[in-house]
């Protein structure tokens, strides 16, 4: 497995091999990679000729009071196990290689950045099309992989891709879990043994509400209830979102029509954690 | 010469000459071809294996009390024009091909889109980095052309070009003016023909400045009066600004130490034109 830390080196690369009709796979992450990364990874290494690997803490969708500086970082961890997984290159370039001084281009999905998490995290998404579009023309692949746990985000990256016309296929990724049913996600590692223990009743509301639509229930404002209920039960959790939303637009939702998301964010002591089903009729 | 107005048509044209190692230049015009465009085409059918040019006259640089209804247009002349420029395709899209229903992501090349002309045309170069990033997604271009009399326009979109690391060169070709020194401007046509006349001092007191330069003055203010002064001597002319800023930066200079630029926008009866100069010591 080839490191890279360049624009220049890694652009050649993958140009050297799209040039020679090879399929390029990219999973664009901050690293401390978990389970999760990995099973994108290995859609990407299945499905393509070769895979980069990136991994950078974006400053660009932190916000100011958010924990940018406490990130979890394990390159050599990372490095063992992007290597096991048949990545080809991993790309891990410096903040001021991919944010040179006087850097004052965004890209900003309009309207559906605002919702659920948009609505407290300001300019994130902002952040994360900006950089996402970078690592795009910077590496240059057929297909990017992004997990269905950040569903915003995946959605705002698919809308983007499609209104700039950017030549390559997102694919969305299903969430791993742990054994007990909390999402995969770096920031678990800041969670205590009692946060963790309360983190359950996360996956526990949504399977719930998923129960719920099975049963027949299609008011979206009792299943909001019943979720919430079922997390406030939780002493440590403190609920930011509730929300059912259109699967495409993020539109609120009053009744359950064919497909919509349930979506969660919650802060457990200091650590924000979201989470997502889609649920189905 | 071949005319595309489809997104896949042309992707599919342009990726197939890039693949076989072929170079391809673009010009992005809004149509009705004068000399000026011409220019930058002769320099893209100089430089490059194969030419695109595309005519697209984009709504969203356009504001509200804009011209965009009334913009000249000339398809048939154009197409002409082209052809016998040397153009291998010419990209001529409806608006709905490129802004579909729901579109919503927006590139802006903060700060510097704010200066100059962007203190009057709000989201004016917001709509310009979006449309030529689309364009240049959708195109693939190895070099993309534009004219140095929309000053500005150059220096945002190279600005944009390196921030979001597109993998493709910007040329900026000079001015090109009438015999008498007016730049061309598919806006020229909107004048009468004692606004023509009018018209003249914009150049005058370009070069008029450019001669107190060479002759010592360093001094911007200085310069800002005079020119000024000559383009208020004309009655149906309105100085919408006169600016001397920074060559990359666009902040204005109190001094001319190497470079800088002279900047003016007026309006001429209802028609807006721009033009500048470069100021060197």
């Amino acid at each position: 497995m080839k490191i890279f830390t360049t624009i220049d080196e890694i652009r050649a690369w993958s140009n050297e091999h799209k040039r020679g009709g090879k399929t390029v796979g990219f999973v664009p992450t901050m690293g401390y990679l978990h389970r999760g990364h990995v099973s994108l990874i290995e859609a990407s290494v299945e499905e393509n000729n070769y895979t980069i690997v990136s991994i950078f803490v974006n400053p660009t969708q932190f916000g100011p009071n958010e924990d940018l500086d406490k990130y979890p970082r394990d390159i050599t961890k990372d490095t063992e196990t992007t290597k096991n997984a048949g990545v080809d290159v991993l790309f891990v370039p410096l903040v001021n290689e991919i944010y040179p001084k006087d850097y004052s281009t965004f890209v900003n999905v309009e309207e559906i950045s605002d919702y659920l998490c948009g609505s407290t995290r300001l300019n994130h998404f902002k952040g994360v099309a900006t950089v996402v579009t970078k690592l795009f023309n910077i590496c240059n692949p057929t297909k990017a992989y992004f997990g269905q746990k950040d569903y915003q985000q995946a959605v705002v990256i698919q809308r983007m891709v499609r209104d700039l016309n950017m030549d390559l296929t997102v694919v969305v990724c299903p969430i791993v879990r742990e054994a007990d049913g909390l999402a995969m996600s770096s920031r678990n590692v800041y969670l205590s043994h009692e946060e963790r223990a309360q983190s359950l009743s996360i996956n526990i509301s949504l399977k719930m509400a998923s129960k719920l639509v099975d049963l027949g229930e299609r008011n979206t404002v009792n299943l909001i209830e019943k979720v919430t209920s079922i997390l406030e039960e939780s002493d440590l959790i403190s609920v930011e979102y509730v929300e059912v939303v259109d699967v495409k637009s993020l539109h609120r939702v009053d009744k359950i029509e064919s497909r919509a998301v349930l979506a969660i964010a919650v802060k457990i002591g200091s650590t924000r954690l979201i989470d997502n089903i889609i649920l189905e009729v």
